[in-house]
């Protein structure tokens, strides 16, 4: 089946509090945002990718392009106000029936291996979404207050989320996108399964300064 | 309200993959259990201190207090093949009525401040336990497979936890301890409302050497 890639990048880097988005901070001598373009041009040079990225650092991306020489082919899509909407912009733009990875854009670390499990059971299954254990313990929010819950029961997700490109569009298409968090949730509001695989610690998702610490550390124990 | 603080230090040390016990590993200069209970008599000099180790460590402890002049004066207690068993037998020697906080040996970046604002808000209410918002998107298993839950329902729970000494001597003798996971889960099995207060990002539980990383150099921002 043919596959494509969803770059999401489209965060105005509030949260990290730096001038530029943290997508485009450098992390071992690239942006963020490379990095994971990377990860899936090295799985599969012949896949198509997007890369979803605001609108106003377009000139931004162009300049970093030529400052760190990336040449990996891949098509911008200008981002939404929201995550759904930056994903669905780019969802559009997949022409053909195949499997579509929606990956994080800051998450760079992601693995060849975890890419190509994803992309293995989603062949069989039609969908695939690593997830992770909890490690912490978890209360629920209740009507009185909140309440313990079994943190066995749950899960952190994570991503590339892979879809087949039927369903997602059709998802994206007729979606309320009140309680959207992620693709999962779009596609199980449908009532269509969702199946989990097994994450991986180091697929971490930078949001703020103490991750891309840890995304250095984790990188040079790889050159170990 | 008389003070009283449970450091539960009881771990053999399996998932960190080292041969010394994480609790035991020296972060900047200092034994990670030694900062938790530092935290705790900096916050209040006079406060009884009570350090679940386990048993097979008590010489290793012994020794890790003469090589740093560790002076702070804490009662040792034999820790059990859980959690709940280490807490049981720590609460047990709990003498009087007060507010106990328990906090996890493994979290010794727990601010003055926030050891304060959980004792000031256990002195009116009875109780109190900090939690976080949960960054990632979440599921939840289910008999057929796993639905996606709403994150902004859930929050990830610390420590210190502070409870009546009464109310938390009763719970432990009388708990079922099948789904415990943490002091709160006990509590509120009871029915009794637990008061959930604002976290701290800096309050992590050290758990992998990623964790010690991360902990460094949060430390080295206090310096800064």
């Amino acid at each position: 089946m043919k596959r494509f890639a969803i770059i999401v990048a489209g965060g105005k880097g509030v949260r990290m509090g730096t001038e530029l988005p943290k997508q485009f901070l450098e992390l071992d001598g690239m942006p963020v945002v490379m990095r994971s373009i990377e990860a899936f041009a090295r799985f599969d040079a012949g896949m198509k990718i997007f890369v979803v990225l605001p609108q106003e650092h377009f000139n931004t991306w162009g300049k970093l392009c030529i400052k760190y020489h990336f040449k990996i082919p891949h098509q911008i899509v200008p981002g939404g106000d929201t995550r759904y909407d930056s994903v669905s912009h780019a969802v559009e733009m997949v022409q053909g029936e195949g499997l579509i990875a929606v990956h994080d854009g800051v998450r760079p670390l992601v693995s060849i291996d975890l890419i190509q499990r994803c992309f293995d059971v989603a062949e069989k299954m039609g969908s695939a979404v690593p997830a992770s254990e909890i490690v912490e313990s978890i209360r629920q929010r209740t009507n009185h207050g909140t309440k313990s819950v079994n943190r066995n029961d749950f899960f952190t997700v994570q991503t590339p989320q892979i879809f087949n490109s039927i369903v997602l569009k059709m998802a994206y298409r007729k979606a309320q996108p009140d309680n959207y968090t992620d693709d999962a949730s779009l596609v199980d509001s449908f009532g269509i399964a969702v199946n989990i695989i097994e994450g991986e610690r180091r697929n971490i998702k930078i949001t703020n300064p103490v991750d891309l610490k840890v995304a250095e550390w984790i990188l040079s124990l790889d050159k170990k």
